[in-house]
């Protein structure tokens, strides 16, 4: 194969699969016997395996976080705007571990996966997660890769609040959180738009109480309607403004219920595309791990109390258009760790892309990941 | 019967019909035959016939403004607080109009109506109608009463971009326009929720291509959570989070997709009541005729040029936590009257109850609406 890519890009990748026979108890009682982890890794493990950096994925994300899987492949990983050689996460100074998170629909053990105990699928059947669990997950991930303690854990949205509770549950474990674009605990409107996204899918008569597969069956449309839902809250009203004002599809008014308006085809477009590729279950237990989110709890409610546990670094990043997890929600987070004495940076990104930003590559976005990225990595190699 | 109301009270009313045979032809080209009006009325009509207001309606609003219908009717109209004896829209000066429009599905000509044509309901054979054709309605039901000219044409939300093309459309017959909490056209992002909440109900399997009555079902589950999404838009981040923080219905996780935040059951039991009362048809029309609203189309965009054809003196007002039609849109307006140097007062109200507010008794909002209604009657009891 003769296909050259980019210079900065990792190239080819593959998918790996760690499996693990050691039970897992979760937060919820329920005990998961065994469980497979899908993962893909970029760079090289350096000889104290000290250079190692976890990428958590927000919602709907997954493992394949940078290249590509074949030649053919049209878009890259998720974030390979932002990881790769040169780039803010330099795969020439990091190894970079992605993968996706228990109870998702891309590898890893979750919805879609058998059940060994009824050899069907765990369907509804399947524990709810959370992001502690999820942590304890990567913990042990990390035991098997050889990494004792994480340069850096990072990531976005939910993603962010993995880092978060990696500082707070593993706090001799990472040198460094990147908190990007995340939130302490969901607000009453964070949860009522997930709880919008989970009845359309509850009540879609081909949910099936969650075995559509046995039905030979699916959802779709309950998917559709969650995804626009979402969708609608990862735009700011100005970046749908630059993006779609009001223009209409066909120049003028045809007073019907077909697409008209520009945005009302770009999300049917977004909840069609990720209907085909999305499993409804595991849609469910997403939103509800970031509903129960608060790491504050443990700790009555008292978030500097939480953050007091951390020894690592903190960089907390926001951006000015996100109404999701507004700035404020950010600053939060940074009053909190300025309170428990912590090590924080906060950068509050201007932007009109609103809560998506956190995905795109941004000019002044990205000169902060890199320059404090890049004195990790200095650390790293002084040392 | 000695049942009393309260002194502030219109006390009983009586919704009543007016029949037009008068063919109206709609923007979208369509004539419909024959009407029929529901409105009612609240004080007394002078000599002159020039203390008369019009109240006009939001999304889901009708006809019953204010009082009651009988004395065991449990909550009077809609706008009960803000209008009666000696409240802002004062009944012992003003001769109150309130209807419900056409389209509506509260007694007015709707879909749920019978189509003279075919001896069956409309359903979704209901002309689209639009907010320039409910105040050519409007206008007619003004004619018929003796009103040549409004006092002043009243509206919150979709009321109030009635008010604004009334400014308009027939610039001698108000002599005032109170535009509250309105916007001078739809952003992309509320054209996207209002697409979220008809697609819920156009893909609810029971919607039958808007035929649900002759199929003897309803799209309840496309209701429900079209009026959850919408709900969601009407309170602010901060009242959410005031009326319900984060607190369990149970007090603890019990990690499953019953109702666990007292948001999500709020927000259900919003949806379901809503359902019953509601006819999807109706809430499909309402919707597209909000996406249509933009009067400075038919002035090159322009809408300063558009307001330039007014008469009326202006009061808009705006709420500091609405995020549905932010403080920003209703400027947009002020500014525009300004440019075409109208008459106008401005308010924005500090509450942080979200575009609600427009509903409620907020003392600052009942202030400026009796400060400036009261001038409106002095001057007219001047003359």
């Amino acid at each position: 194969m003769t296909h050259t890519f980019a210079a900065d890009s990792v190239g080819l990748v593959r998918p790996e699969q760690m499996h693990f026979d050691e039970p897992l108890e979760l937060e919820c009682r329920r005990v998961l016997p065994q469980y497979t982890l899908m993962y893909e890794t970029y760079g090289t493990l350096n000889a104290d395996a000290s250079n190692a950096v976890l990428i958590c994925h927000a919602l709907s994300g997954h493992h394949h976080a940078a290249g590509f899987h074949d030649a053919a492949e049209k878009r890259p990983g998720w974030w390979d705007s932002c990881i790769g050689p040169g780039k803010p996460i330099d795969t020439r100074r990091f190894f970079v571990v992605a993968l996706n998170n228990l109870g998702g629909c891309h590898g890893s053990t979750g919805p879609t996966s058998i059940d060994p105990d009824t050899g069907k699928p765990w369907g509804p059947d399947f524990p709810m997660v959370t992001v502690k669990d999820w942590v304890r997950s990567q913990a042990r991930l990390a035991d098997r890769l050889g990494i004792q303690k994480w340069a850096a854990v990072i990531g976005g949205s939910m993603g962010g609040m993995q880092a978060l509770q990696w500082s707070i549950d593993y706090p001799d474990r990472l040198a460094h959180a990147l908190v990007i674009a995340a939130a302490p605990k969901l607000s009453a409107q964070n949860i009522a738009f997930n709880e919008v996204a989970r009845q359309s899918i509850l009540t879609d008569p081909n949910f099936h109480g969650g075995r559509y597969t046995e039905q030979g069956t699916y959802p779709r449309q309950g998917l559709i309607l969650a995804r626009m839902v979402g969708h609608i809250t990862y735009l700011s009203d100005d970046a749908m403004r630059v993006k779609f004002g009001r223009d209409l599809q066909s120049g003028h008014f045809h007073y019907g219920f077909d697409v008209e308006f520009q945005v009302e085809s770009y999300l049917r477009h977004q909840g069609e595309r990720f209907s085909t590729a999305f499993d409804a279950n595991t849609y469910l237990l997403m939103t509800k791990a970031l509903d129960y989110f608060d790491p504050a709890r443990e700790f009555d409610n008292a978030l500097e109390q939480a953050l007091e546990r951390a020894r690592c670094g903190f960089l907390v990043v926001s951006f000015t258009s996100d109404w999701r997890f507004a700035p404020d929600r950010s600053r939060e987070i940074v009053n909190a760790l300025v309170a428990a004495g912590r090590d924080v940076s906060y950068a509050e990104v201007e932007t009109d892309k609103g809560h998506d930003a956190f995905l795109l590559k941004i000019p002044e976005y990205f000169r902060v990941l890199s320059a404090y990225l890049g004195r990790v990595a200095d650390q790293l190699e002084e040392c």
